[in-house]
């Protein structure tokens, strides 16, 4: 296996994965209900039925006049008007606010015919009953939204490709489409292998150990917009590996396989994926730490990763390269701007040039910000990452970073 | 209402809130399958039945030896070991490793009896079927986790009020931690209030506008940890309001109310709010734009909020007062972080001082980093969020901020 020593930079390596997904690998649209559509991603653009806001409206509590009325207006020498009306909230109105005249109006009442500007109450007085005084003048348009300021009917409102979040849910609402078109989200099967790995509720003999991989990568993925299948333990044997993988294969949009830890079931996976189909394995070994000996392929028109056993490197890779499969799947637009907090490193810290670390940090505060304090201890440990904040990355071409850099750390 | 006029100053305002909560103000734990856990708040510490790894394993595929026979090892003067056999995987191993001899392990593999190194299969080279060159001294320990390394028995893993990530969930797996405790949601009714509000499926006549707040505010509440309870939309009639924030008072942890924008409705929620009780109304005006008429209160145990009837605004400030009650209420331990990026302002942006502005921006990719573009607009239109990728906050001491400066936006 001669790729296993051509160490692959992550960037190329995804490029590589990108390059050989057919164009099948997106998602088909499903229909859901807008109010259940949180973190879903649009799968056909939207626009807008009507405009919004559908009437002119005022922004202000106030008299809505003629602006030309109030010109010149002062405290000293203000313009009179007549009060005709009230609009009432939530009806349209019959008011027509003829010159010389004002009708009340309520923030986000409708303007009434004839009117083009409102004044605010407290730059009126109201002298008895059917008269007010404007103390300032009005000009045209003032503390007025016009038909269409916020979207103009027919005009594309949330992109396809797009999150929804609370503000996209609530602009959906507001021109009533209530139901939408998402993109449904992958099925990602996850396969541990392992003859010492047994499942979280069991005992544990000596030599046995309990299944991280299955249980992290799940939730990471359903954080992501994925939707997990766990396929099981499987032990380090082709065949029955084989077997599974063949299922998920069938069944799965993308298909992870967490790598046994033992020498020969690394070359298992890479043999059963290759079993799968064209073009197969296509990096076996990414020059970064921890995570170097994973596999990226695509088997017969699905992605297929190999993730490294341990969970600590598991999740960081599936972090660099499963997740940007989920996105793509989903169509995402926006790049992905994983969110980062500016903090300083608190020691130094010693790298190896041409590979690309990522080293976790726990965030302390201080007078300026935040310290980032790397995690002491194996780098290949789960609760190393269950006292992290974050990961810093250190690039392949650092031979270290000093104390008191500002780094970004990327927030898990 | 004299609050009115008097604008406290945001940390003011919901410090004045945290006070008045009473201590009943936190969630009971509620038992959830860990795998279920994602996203949850631990409501008591979980510390470790056993401890992490459970034996001792090796980090390497090597051969696990006694390191005092490889001192001075070199591939010109190899140590010379007897290989007694091979440690399976997943099974309590009977090998003793006596002086002279080896023993093959895989990476996660149990260490014999005897053993106190490992030396890796590269810096070995077979001789014949049961003997070994060593090319290379091992020290004491060497490529060896050694039980309790990654935490030890008894050891507290995850505290209470700890949020739980992929990591946790795959910690506590590997503990065997298959349920864990969990604060309970708060439990957040929404009330939107205005006689012209219709719900999102209605036709709107002429006056009308749909319910953007219950929606958005749900999506918000749901993604920051508490069960949104959508009380429904209740015209600007005392009774009306009072009889819904009574039922949601008496069966919600939060009540949020959105005013509907008449300038009667904003002191009807004040007075319903006063009718529920004790402290009632602690803070009436925020000196934030959006968002300056927001209602902070406690009413018989029950925190009341009382929101401005623009969604922008509501959205805007719930993120600022309901995110921080739902946090309080988890219990959750650590300062909240909003993730941030940097960007450098696209504009020169003027803002008045004694007053926090937040500015909603998009962020647009250049060489350097990211541009942050203010939204032009009204602020008080939902899709000036929708076009927005997150707010820059513009301190209160500040009259504006220049082009080129650089701000931490916050990611929505």
């Amino acid at each position: 296996m001669p790729e296993f020593l051509h160490l692959i930079p992550p960037s190329e390596a995804l490029d590589r994965l990108f390059k050989a997904l057919p164009e099948s690998f997106q998602a088909e649209g499903e229909q859901v209900f807008t109010e259940d559509a949180l973190g879903r991603v649009l799968a056909a653009s939207v626009s807008a039925p009507h405009p919004l806001p559908p009437f002119a409206r005022s922004t202000v509590d106030g008299y809505s006049l003629h602006a030309v009325d109030t010109y010149g207006a002062t405290p000293s020498l203000p313009s009179y008007l007549k009060l005709i009306g009230e609009v009432h909230m939530g009806t349209s109105t019959e008011i027509a606010v003829g010159s010389g005249q004002a009708a009340l109006v309520h923030t986000g009442g409708m303007i009434p015919e004839g009117a083009d500007g409102v004044v605010k109450i407290e730059d009126t007085q109201a002298v008895g009953e059917d008269e007010i005084e404007v103390l300032k003048p009005v000009a045209g348009g003032e503390n007025i939204l016009t038909v269409g300021e916020d979207v103009r009917a027919g005009d594309i409102v949330i992109d396809a490709g797009e999150w929804l979040r609370p503000q996209e849910i609530g602009g959906l609402m507001a021109l009533g489409v209530t139901e939408v078109l998402v993109a449904r989200r992958p099925r990602v099967g996850i396969i541990s292998t392992g003859d010492e790995v047994v499942p979280p509720d069991a005992e544990v003999s000596p030599g046995q150990i309990r299944d991280i991989n299955s249980y992290a990568l799940s939730a990471l993925i359903s954080r992501s917009g994925g939707e997990p299948i766990r396929r099981g333990i499987i032990p380090d044997r082709y065949v029955e590996l084989l077997q599974t993988a063949q299922h998920a294969h069938s069944q799965d949009d993308i298909v992870v396989i967490t790598a046994g830890s033992s020498v020969s079931i690394r070359d298992i996976t890479g043999d059963v994926i290759s079993a799968l189909g064209e073009p197969g394995v296509l990096v076996h070994g990414v020059s970064i730490k921890p995570g170097k000996p994973t596999i990226l392929a695509v088997a017969d028109r699905v992605p297929m990763i190999g993730l490294p056993g341990n969970p600590v490197s598991a999740l960081v890779v599936a972090g660099l390269f499963v997740v940007p499969l989920i996105r793509r799947w989903l169509g995402l637009k926006d790049p992905d701007i994983p969110p980062t907090i500016h903090a300083h490193l608190s020691i130094n810290v010693v790298s190896e040039t041409g590979r690309e670390d990522y080293l976790p940090v726990r965030l302390v505060p201080t007078e300026e910000g935040f310290s980032a304090e790397p995690i002491f201890g194996r780098s290949n440990l789960i609760f190393t990452l269950v006292r992290a904040d974050g990961l810093v990355r250190i690039p392949s071409e650092a031979t270290g970073l000093s104390e008191g850099t500002e780094v970004r750390v990327i927030l898990f």
